[in-house]
């Protein structure tokens, strides 16, 4: 992580709008990072505000976008991303020449198609997606050493102002991500299977074991250890947030699901017909994928991720 | 744990046929707890056997089952489910009255179906399957403490000899664990959800990544975060192993998997007719169950399951 401290802070005014779980983290790397003179944090809901001015994190808090924004030079919509819209619509008159508007959506043609058309000429937008969360929700859930060697992916349209664009990546790069640029389209196939199909799978595996008859939840509970239990942790992540993804990003993740039903169908199809030679290969191939993960410092070696009493692997 | 060391050994010979995980789990906690006088390790393959001999965790080694059981008053088989048939056969000629044979494995009806027949008379069969495991294989994955605060669940055939599941359930307590008893077909429904469709579908969805053609796998690996890396846990596990469940536990597996693609479709309807309020109390029950796992000590309540610099939750 760069040394950030030693220089002037790359923001005036940051105005944080929604401060959940993201919000909340940005808010504490920005003030513990001195990345902005002045935090402004916005929330519409009074109990999220009163925690944030208890847990002290932002400089400012308000309940209203537009005067939160007014003479912000950063502008982060961090709420659910199905309200981006209606929150850019909100804050645009008061916008100032020259700020820059982004966002941490977990989908981004959407975001870029409800936002865009508010953005006013002379400011620019900016949109990105720090790829790093945890099953906790709300402003006591973020931590400032959330985003340390994630990786964030900003979206800008094109022709988007390069100086607002590495501004944006220095800010990111402060936080402790690695930065990526690519197009909103290629990031919501990306992300789909990255991320929102994993959801939707862990979401029906818990859907399914609660309504079995012939299994009690109390038994499903008990033996998860076997397996199950690592599902439930994404399982529990916010509904709402949650429920925007799907709708915004439809398209993609239809296709992955596709996909993904198509190979389950032809496992379905070896397990009935004896193949267990092709169970074999496939359960050999996937064990690749996760040394990957692991090399790059995206997941951790230890066993069972650590969560117990196992000692690492020893070779 | 009750503490057993001040007691005589529960067994006086142990034979572990199959030295990975969890057989060498057993025998470390064996020997650690003073289970047993004298613990007999054998495996088919001369290069476990010789890392056996290295770490030290028997008192003796042999690569001949029958060899390995003679004299011995408990034999547990440790190998992939499929080869329990063959083992069971190959030692039966040597067991000596009084015997009790149990297992390890994660399907139980085929492991009764196989091993049953080849019980001589006066010998006691107890299978049992400890509910417990990392994503690691092989002699050197094992440790002591794999079992505490598992489940080990008995399926003895019915009129087994009280004594003898007795012995069997006294030795899993010593190892940590809890000890319940329920029929063979029950346990292969119960352990079809919790742990072998988990496991199918993880190996899916890894393999649904590895194989797309507009995302690459290095996006895949670095943007694993999002929710991909959970499953790559459990889809890093043994193959011979998971090979073997899903061949000997087809059609509980079938079943289970035939009601989670029914979800799965309903799930994908909701998705593209925009039944936003579907989605949220679907997401929003599915966090209860996440809620009473932990509580009841199957799983750990630190944020990313206590994986990286996150604090744990402090509400």
């Amino acid at each position: 992580m760069p040394n950030t401290t030693d220089h002037a802070p790359l923001f005036d005014r940051i105005a944080i709008i929604g401060v959940g779980l993201i919000g909340s983290s940005i808010a504490r790397v920005a003030r513990e990072r001195q990345l902005a003179r002045h935090i402004v944090a916005c929330d519409s809901d009074e109990v999220v505000r009163k925690r944030v001015v208890e847990l002290d994190i932002a400089d400012e808090v308000n309940g209203d976008a537009a005067q939160a924004c007014r003479d912000c030079d950063f502008v982060v919509l961090c709420a659910p991303v199905g309200v981006n819209g209606a929150i850019a619509a909100a804050v645009a008159p008061v916008l100032k020449p020259g700020a820059i508007v982004s966002d941490v959506g977990s989908v981004k043609q959407a975001v870029v198609d409800a936002v865009a058309p508010h953005i006013p000429k002379g400011v620019h937008f900016v949109p990105a997606h720090p790829v790093a969360g945890t099953e906790y929700s709300g402003p006591d859930a973020g931590f400032a050493t959330l985003f340390i060697n994630r990786w964030c992916i900003l979206t800008p349209p094109e022709g988007e102002d390069e100086a607002a664009i590495d501004k944006v990546r220095r800010f990111w790069e402060a936080c402790g991500a690695n930065v990526e640029v690519m197009s909103p389209l290629h990031h919501d196939l990306v992300l789909a299977i990255t991320s929102h199909v994993p959801h939707l799978i862990a979401y029906n595996i818990v859907r399914t074991a609660d309504d079995l008859e012939s299994v009690t939840q109390s038994e499903v509970i008990k033996f998860s250890a076997g397996g199950f239990r690592d599902f439930t942790r994404i399982a529990a992540s916010d509904p709402t947030m949650w429920r925007d993804v799907f709708l915004n990003n439809k398209q993609a993740v239809l296709e992955m699901l596709g996909r993904f039903q198509e190979d389950l169908a032809s496992l379905q199809r070896m397990i009935r017909w004896d193949d267990g030679q092709g169970l074999f290969d496939l359960f050999t191939r996937t064990r690749a994928i996760r040394r990957s993960i692991i090399a790059q410092g995206q997941e951790t070696n230890a066993a069972d991720f650590g969560r117990g009493s196992a000692p690492p692997p020893k070779s």
